[in-house]
C-alpha cells in the first residue's frame, strides 16, 4: 500500500487511509531509534534536501536525524529570507534542485503555499515541513500517533486545541487529522486569535477556556509567540496566561486521563504551567520522539516505500 | 591516466588533454545521479572540507551532494569573511585544516588566489569553488560539458560570452577552457564591464550585442549583479536591458541551433528574458545536472583517481 | 576498562587511570587518521549531536570529523545564544534533544555549567567542548597526548601555562589534567589576568614570565581575546606582547627541548612572535592532529566502549 500522492503537502489533501498507513508505518519504525545501532539501510544512495526558509532547529534536526537512519544523504539548505537565494524566483530555485536529482526536498516556509508550489516543478516528492499559517502536517502525524498510542484510538475522542489559532498550522494540520480520524475538535482562544469561519473544518470553535477543557480527552496547547504577537492579540503575557494558560486548576474539568501535547517550544509559565508540563498527563516529549518516527515513515512511503517490499 | 596537479586550481593551469580527461570522467558519473541508489564506494573514508567564505547555497550543495554521492564524509565550513576565524591568518588557517588530515579541501573566497595560497600549505588536494574575479574553473568545466553533450564536440565553435565581464571569474575560466578546447570565444559588454585587454587570453572583445549573437553556436549569458554594481557600471536595470539582456528578438542574429547557458541565479527579464530562460534553446538545467557529475570527476580524479583502476 | 561517569564534563572528575586511558585510546585511534581509508566502523548508527551555542568552526569541525571517522551520524545544531531556542529552558531543550534518542551531545556554550545541567535531563553521554570560564577537558586531553608523545611521559614535567588565565577554560582543564599526572605546573600572566587563589588547584601563579620561562619543559601560550579584553585587562596588545608575548628571546632561558603549545586560533606577533609559532620546538600542528584523534577516544569510550571488545 502507498499514499496517493507523490507529495506530503498537507493533511487536508489525505484521506483516512492514507493516514493510518502513515501512522502504522511510523509506529513499525519506532523501533528503530530504540536500537542499539539506530539504523536501516532502506534509504541508502537517496539524497535528502532540507530547505528551511525559516530557522527551525527542532523540526530540521528530526528530519534530519529520520533521512539518516534511514540511511539516506541529508543536505541542508538553510536560506535566510532575507536574501532569499539573490533575487532568485521560486519556480527557478525548484528547478535547479531539482536538477541535482535529489530524491525527497522537505521545505519550510514562511508563506503558505510555497510546498505546493515547489512540487509543482519537481518531480521528486515534496515535503512540507511548516508554510506560514497554512499547515504542518508531519506535526499533526506526530500528534496523531502519540494520541492513537496512548488512548488506543483516535475515533470519539474529543479533543480541543487552544491559543493562537488564527496563526497556527499545527492548529490546520490538526483540525483536518482529528476530524478525519473521527475525533470531535474544539478549538479555543481569545476572539482575535479565532479565524472567522473556522467552523468549516468540522470544529466547534470558543472562546471560553473552561468550555474547551471540560470533558476534553486530549488538550493540545499551542505556542503563544510572545516576541511577534503579544500586543496586537492580546493585552499581555499575564493576561494571557491567566486566561488561556493551561494550569492544574483549569485542568480539573477535563475528563480523567486528559492527556496534554504542546508542538514545543514550551512557554513555560504563559500558555501551559510548568506542574502541568512535566505532570504525568504531559506526553509533550514523546510527540518529539515520535516525531522522527513520523518522519522516517513519511521517506519510507514517499521516497523508498513504492519500490520496496519490506524496510527492514 | 590522471591530472599533472594536486589541486584544481583554475582552467588557466589545465591542458587541453586534462580537460578532455576531466569531461569524459564527468561524463561517466553522470549516469550515477539517475540511478535508483545514487552511490558508489570510491571515497568512503575520505574527509572533504567545504570551506566557504562567501555563502553559496547552490554551489556548496552541489559540492556536497557530489561528494556524498562518492561515498565521502563531506564537513562544511561557512566562514563570514568579516569575523573570518578570529582574525587568524590564511596560512594558519589552511595548516589547522590540513592537520585535520583532510583528503580535499574545496575552496570559496571574494578574494583572488586564495585557493593558491592555502594550496601552498596543504598537501591534499585543493579546489577552487570561486575566487574573487579570477577562476571558477568547476563552472567552466560544467558548462563545456554541457556544450559537448549538445553540440557532439567544442572544436570550431562560437562562444560569445555576455554580461558583466570584467567582474566574473566565471567569464575567465569559460575563455581559458572554450579557447583551449578550440573554440572561437567573443566576450561582450557595455564598455565599462570590459576588461582593458582581455584579448590577450585569446578571446575577441566587442560592446556591441548585435556582433556578440550573430553567428553564435552558444551563448553564455552573466549574471548581473544588481545589488552590487548597478549604480557605477551602467545607469540601470532596464537600460541593461534593453541593451545587453538576450530575448528573443536579438537571438533571431544566432545561428541556429544556438544554445543558452547561465551560471545561475538567474535575473528574469534583465540579462534574459524568461521566454529565453525557458526556451528550447536553454540548457541552463542541463548545466545544473552537470555541475553535481563534473564535481564527482573532480574528486575522482584529485582524490581518488590515482589509487583506483575502475570508480563503479 | 571504561571510564566512570557517563559524560565528559571536565578534566576535574577525572582520575588519572581515567585520564591514562582516554590518553592511550586516542593514541591507538591516531593510525586511522593517517589510512588510506580513515573510517572505522565502531559508531555506526550511533547519532552525535553537536550542539553549538558559541561559534566555534575548529573545534566543532575536529568533533564531526572524529565522528565521522567513527562512521556515526553527525547531526550540528548552531544556536546563537541571542535567539536561544526561543526562549526555551535549558532544560527543556536537553529533554526535547533526549527524546530524539542521540546517542551522545556534544555541547559548547557561553556559560560555565551549562553541560552538566544538560547531562542531569539526558540518559546519553554529554561531552563540554567548552564552558564559559569552567573546563574544555578536550583540549586539555589533546594537550596532554601531545607533550606524552614528544616528552615519553607527563611526570614531572614543568608545564607552564601563559597569558589570560582568569578567562580561560583550557587553562583550568589543563591546571586539572597536568597535576593529576604528575606535572609541575605554573601560570603567569598579568596580575589583572591571574585568579585569586588559583593556587588551589595545585599550581604556582605567577606574573613574572621570566620566572615562568625559566626552566619550563612544556610551555602553553593563551589565545588573547584581542576583540574583547584588551581594554579592561591590560593597556594594549603592543604592551601585552612586549611583557608576556613569547619570542626567541625570551624562550631561551627555558629547559633545552622545551615544547609550545598553543590552542589556537594563534595571534601571530601578541601573544606569540611567528619564529616561535613556526619553530622546531612548536608542536601546535601536533595538537590539531591529535584533536581528532582525542575526540574518537571520547566517543569510543563513552559511546561505543562499554558495549564493544575492540575497536579497529
Amino acid at each position: 500500500m502507498k499514499l496517493k500522492g507523490k507529495d506530503l503537502l498537507g493533511i487536508e489533501g489525505l484521506d483516512r487511509e492514507e493516514i493510518e498507513l502513515l501512522l502504522s508505518t511510523a509506529e513499525s519504525f519506532k523501533e528503530v531509534s530504540e536500537r542499539e545501532i539506530k539504523k536501516v539501510p532502506t534509504l541508502r544512495g537517496k539524497t535528502i534536501i532540507n530547505l528551511f526558509y525559516e530557522p527551525s532547529t527542532r523540526t530540521r534536526t528530526s528530519f534530519e536525524i529520520a533521512a539518516k537512519r534511514m540511511s539516506a544523504d541529508a543536505v541542508n539548505i538553510s536560506v535566510s529570507t532575507s536574501s532569499a537565494s539573490k533575487g532568485e524566483t521560486l519556480r527557478d530555485t525548484a528547478m535547479n534542485l531539482g536538477a541535482m536529482r535529489p530524491d525527497c526536498i522537505v521545505v519550510r516556509h514562511s508563506s503558505s503555499g510555497t510546498p505546493e508550489m515547489l512540487s509543482r516543478y519537481l518531480s521528486c516528492p515534496v515535503v512540507n515541513a511548516g508554510d506560514g499559517a497554512h499547515e504542518h502536517p508531519s506535526q499533526a502525524l506526530l500528534d496523531m500517533l502519540t494520541v492513537r498510542e496512548r488512548k488506543g484510538a483516535i475515533e470519539g475522542l474529543k479533543v480541543s486545541i487552544i491559543g493562537d489559532i488564527v496563526h497556527s498550522r499545527v492548529a490546520r494540520s490538526n483540525i483536518y487529522g482529528f476530524t478525519k480520524m473521527g475525533a470531535e475538535v474544539t478549538v479555543a482562544g481569545p476572539p482575535t486569535m479565532l479565524p472567522v469561519g473556522i467552523e468549516r473544518l468540522g470544529c466547534r470553535a470558543t472562546s471560553s477556556m473552561e468550555e474547551a477543557v471540560r470533558g476534553a480527552d486530549v488538550i493540545m496547547m499551542l505556542r503563544i509567540q510572545l516576541e511577534r504577537q503579544s500586543e496586537s492579540f492580546f493585552p499581555s503575557a499575564r493576561e494571557y496566561s491567566r486566561l488561556y494558560g493551561l494550569d492544574e486548576t483549569k485542568l480539573k474539568n477535563a475528563k480523567e486521563g486528559v492527556i496534554i501535547l504542546h508542538p514545543g517550544p514550551i512557554n513555560r509559565g504563559v500558555e501551559i504551567s510548568p506542574e502541568v508540563a512535566d505532570g504525568p498527563y504531559s506526553v509533550i516529549l514523546d510527540q518529539v520522539t515520535n516525531g522522527v518516527a513520523v518522519r522516517m515513515a513519511i521517506f519510507y512511503l514517499l521516497v523508498g516505500g513504492a519500490r520496496e517490499e519490506h524496510h527492514v
